[in-house]
């Protein structure tokens, strides 16, 4: 095990405190990725597993639920960029990109337990949510609200509920279906259709 | 601490074993509501706090996961009549269901959990799934297949995609909205009449 303060060479290109907080991420997101809870993770055990000692996490976090925002939120995809000409188009990108991310078995595990977690860890819940919920929100209720300025969409759109209809049709798809059959590739496409329906003139 | 073996007098009404289980199934709700994990979960806490004997418990569930199961499976609503004349009618007695589990704590947190520990207990998960969310599932989509059948739905609608905007809108709203303000009474009724507008002829 090399720790930071054994003094490995440093390799060119990243800093090397860089790569000690990259290593110590990557810990914490394996251990909750393999079942461990929140509340059973110790700075302990994702210091010896990023080979890292205990002070080089100090150094940067002050505490464990700090530690866990900060790897959760290098999980989520970044905001696809939503500047398509077509409200559809653009409902299709963000389901997509919604898509896209469970393809990775770590991070629907990840969200699974930082989301379920809320009960315990409010806190951390709460900084969850606005790291890497929110922004992400706000850019499709910003598709959806142009729609309606455009006439695209009708003026009585209910915007939140219009929100809540294409985010929680795929969310339900991809966490709370029957089985784990793989998602149909065209699911983006099948739920914009189907929902704008209902949103247009 | 009155155990079952102490021979506590039998009250009139329910059986003993009856008022047992039902103290053990309580007890292991109650743990889990304040944040025990399944994986913490012991028989020997259980029976504890349900003031019974390990036996008592055993004699009745072969492991924990099987416990589990059943004590989640009492916290789910019954399914609601479906037989009104319009799907519309249906639908929002449907989701008004839905919202109504979301009025207690209790069962929030623990599909939470029980959702989130799929990973680690699928077993558990599968289980919970047949019992718990596959009859309800069936009772929406039969709603909307007579819709369809009946002509007041379109005979192209993606039933699939249907349930998934119906339901999880209305998840979206329970599990993972920005904030814990208290749900618009009228929501199963702003969900149904903007999602089904997309669905009818």
């Amino acid at each position: 095990m090399v720790t930071e303060e054994m003094g490995a060479a440093r390799a060119p290109g990243r800093p090397r405190s860089e790569k000690a907080e990259k290593a110590i991420v990557d810990a914490a997101i394996d251990m909750i990725a393999e079942g461990t809870g929140v509340a059973e993770l110790s700075i302990e055990a994702i210091a010896a597993r990023a080979g890292v000692g205990k002070t080089t996490i100090y150094r940067r976090w002050s505490n464990k639920e700090d530690l866990v925002v900060d790897a959760l939120a290098t999980l989520k995809a970044p905001i696809p960029v939503l500047d398509a000409a077509s409200v559809r188009e653009n409902v299709v990108r963000y389901l997509g990109s919604m898509q896209q991310e469970t393809h990775h078995r770590r991070t629907r595990c990840i969200m699974n337990i930082a989301l379920s977690e809320s009960e315990r860890y409010p806190h951390l819940a709460e900084r969850f949510r606005e790291i890497a919920i929110k922004p992400r929100r706000e850019a499709l209720r910003s598709v959806i609200q142009r729609g309606v300025d455009s006439g695209e969409l009708r003026a009585d759109v209910d915007v939140e509920v219009a929100m809540a209809a294409l985010t929680g049709a795929m969310l339900f798809f991809t966490k709370w279906r029957d089985n784990e059959d793989d998602l149909p590739l065209d699911l983006p496409e099948r739920i914009a259709d189907q929902i704008l329906t209902g949103l247009r003139p």
